[in-house]
């Protein structure tokens, strides 16, 4: 049964599993006592310590360990803005960052403090001098990620790098999706990532602070020293963390490149075997192991449901899938079609046939989900109709307003106009963005007396 | 080689390794994801917080999981405080409680806010109606522990619980040393307790809310749903905690007689066995486990080093083992003699033979140290002598000023005083401690050019 969810959480590494059945026994005492089990806790410490630190590139007593990627990057942030202070109160990130990042600037400006996310382009990357013109006298801290989680597409992490330093602003990287892949372009201030995601357990991230880096922890002390998190450490899933990053890291050489020919083979094969198909990211620079797509007239939630009978685990960035039933900030932020949407991670050791039979199913899976919402054929256009259109799709939720648009743009004359009224949020991104896809103008929107009228130009 | 410090850290319970284990395949992906391993996840964790639940006495969905016992004590202190901030920042606490409580309520005063610590009688407990007299109207909450983490001593909650409820102020109860023991008296509005006290895997705390107390976390939001920790579930760790939880609490009844009984004997024969020993903390009212006591003339340190080659490993609220170079708050806040302190907390399966081989080493390791030290024997009386003695102990460490004074005690006629100078903290706590063993009196500290002059009269 694939699992193709690696960037949401990776099986166990056998090597993590190992390391931590072996430090159970070892490592479950205090390691700051004096007796033999807290010394031998203590070693074990130092040694994950420094193996961490190695494959992070950066000094043991740079790294601290913390009790999540989520909890690395919250206390990152607070730690450079408290430690900035005085020089203002201002954070530049980019639009598509973790959600845990963009919940550390909404708490910043809940205390009084700014931020300017830097938009970014249809493939999700960020222009570095776009990122530079946010950073202002004020700016505390920029966050950039290594690669974005959704979507694959790496950030040009070593421009900004060397803009930010220019600046003097330091710069926290976000390096969660591609620590186990490989090293993180140089020039980081702060580095946060999380075990879970390179096939350690949960409950383990990682923090390094470059020495020299003005940096204030916020909140309680601890009691294990300056630079240490507070609470007793979660030892033998640390041995375990660091453990497993060494060994993906040695594999990742051979493995990064088995994945991209397969990832490359899901972003050819898909738009050929599935019309209406958008496949989003940046084709070239991403990560090897994950690719997003789009599909018109489905249902992300459906189509979830439906892999997931088929035996295929995917994620999904669709306002369905959402508990807050708006689409994901990342497709958002890129201007692409969410509707739809599915996220292939795959973890290490997919095989081809896994996704040879992931790409047999697809197609019929998307198709089925199509016609139980009565989508519209891919090519059927009906004799033309004179006046202007009004399509009611009010209270109806994603994907229906862009399958009842694509119903009725074949009675629109060419150059004539149709107006969906529509007050799903997901239909703000997802009628413009099948305008793009059929050649069809997006002329805007315009306030309705409920949600919003959406106004589109045939073309062809 | 026995290990008795349970009360830092306990070994790893047999059923909640096996329950790491298992969910080590079941438990690695996101619970909050659609798929067959998100629901299996999701599974586990629901009924991992039902078993926590029914331990702690209150409704799954009052309980969440946290990434440590500190954790839990830092997130619930601050969410309940900002849950009632328009009443007051006033936090009302015991004055012996654990050092995560303390910085919490450092936290609130760096912010502005204020706490009051109520004192303790000499065996370390709070006296209700002291602590009733502590909460004002603009008290916010409130904090006891249910049992010292390092006397043992039990609070008197439910009566502090009943004046906490009739002023209106919530009551969080850190029951970190004593929820696997058995059930926290009633009337807690939040509870805050750590796996790895109960014998369960390190990177898992418990933090209980009940519904109705007003609670406003503080932070960047989560991504799991309010009251939800932020930052991917450390699912494994979960299981296994609450797992271990249910067995301890079932094998607590015979396990607590038994440990009882053996830490009886500790109390009883150390002070037969040992010369010039205080066992501290409450010989009734006390977890079944744990007992202190602290050795006259005698460097904590090197009685831990010297225990520890002799195969025992216990842990000291003595001055010389800790970073600061000051006493345990605990055995300040009591009153009591801090130099050379032993805890002794028993784990679960302590027989009755590593406490009597520990009763027959513990003799000669103190009588070493004693002897290495220059300590005077416990009946040497010299002969009297004229006038005022001035002993200068400046720079000497805990526990030379007080051997030095009971060196000269012996020639200062009955009557007459003798001057300490000292300037190491512990002798703050240790001479005075001294004098009321010894029935000298204390006369009291006056300022010195370094240090303090700590002034004592002969009685007998």
């Amino acid at each position: 049964m694939p699992y193709f969810d690696a960037a949401s959480s990776a099986p166990l590494h056998p090597v993590a599993r190992q390391a931590l059945l072996a430090s159970l026994d070892e490592g479950w005492a205090d390691p700051a006592r004096l007796y033999r089990e807290g010394r031998r806790a203590g070693m074990l410490l130092a040694a994950a310590r420094e193996a961490a630190a190695e494959a992070v590139g950066c000094r043991p007593d740079e790294l601290v360990f913390t009790s999540s990627g989520t909890e690395a990057v919250h206390s990152g942030i607070s730690g450079a803005l408290s430690g900035r202070r005085r020089v203002g109160r201002h954070l530049a990130l980019s639009a598509v960052e973790h959600s845990s990042v963009l919940h550390a600037a909404a708490a910043l400006e809940a205390e009084g403090g700014t931020s300017t996310e830097v938009a970014v382009d249809r493939h999700g990357a960020v222009d570095p001098s776009a990122f530079g013109r946010a950073l202002r006298p004020d700016t505390a801290l920029a966050c950039l990620q290594s690669a974005n989680h959704e979507t694959g597409t790496e950030q040009p992490v070593a421009e900004v790098a060397a803009l930010c330093a220019a600046a003097g602003v330091p710069l926290l990287v976000d390096a969660a999706q591609s620590l186990g892949r490989g090293p993180v372009p140089d020039g980081w201030s702060l580095l946060a990532a999380s075990a879970h995601k390179w096939g350690g357990p949960a409950g383990v991230g990682l923090l390094a602070v470059r020495k020299g880096v003005r940096f204030a922890p916020r909140g309680p002390a601890g009691d294990r020293g300056p630079g240490r998190a507070a609470g007793f450490p979660n030892l033998p899933a640390i041995v375990a963390a660091a453990a497993s990053l060494r060994a993906v890291r040695e594999e990742a050489g051979a493995e990064n490149a088995r994945l991209r020919a397969l990832v490359d083979r899901i972003r050819a094969e898909v738009p050929r075997l599935v019309p209406d198909v958008e496949v989003v990211g940046d084709p070239v620079r991403r990560l090897p192991h994950l690719v997003t797509f789009s599909c018109l007239y489905v249902d992300g939630e459906t189509l979830l449901h439906e892999l997931d009978r088929a035996g295929f685990s995917v994620s999904s960035g669709s306002s369905c899938t959402s508990s807050t039933l708006t689409p994901s900030h990342v497709l958002k932020a890129m201007g692409v079609l969410s509707e739809g949407n599915i996220r292939v991670s795959l973890p290490d050791g997919t095989t081809r046939e896994d996704v040879g039979r992931f790409l047999e199913v697809l197609p019929g899976v998307v198709a089925g989900v199509r016609e139980k919402l009565g989508a519209p054929a891919a090519a059927s256009p009906s004799p033309a109709r004179e006046a202007p259109l009004v399509v009611d799709a009010l209270g109806r939720r994603c994907p229906v307003p862009v399958i009842e648009l694509a119903k009725v743009i074949g009675e629109v004359p060419v150059g004539g106009t149709v107006t969906v009224l529509a007050d799903d949020e997901a239909a703000r991104l997802d009628i413009p963005a099948w305008c793009e896809m059929r050649e069809q103008e997006y002329v805007g929107e315009e306030p309705a007396d409920r949600g919003s009228a959406h106004v589109v130009r045939r073309l062809v």
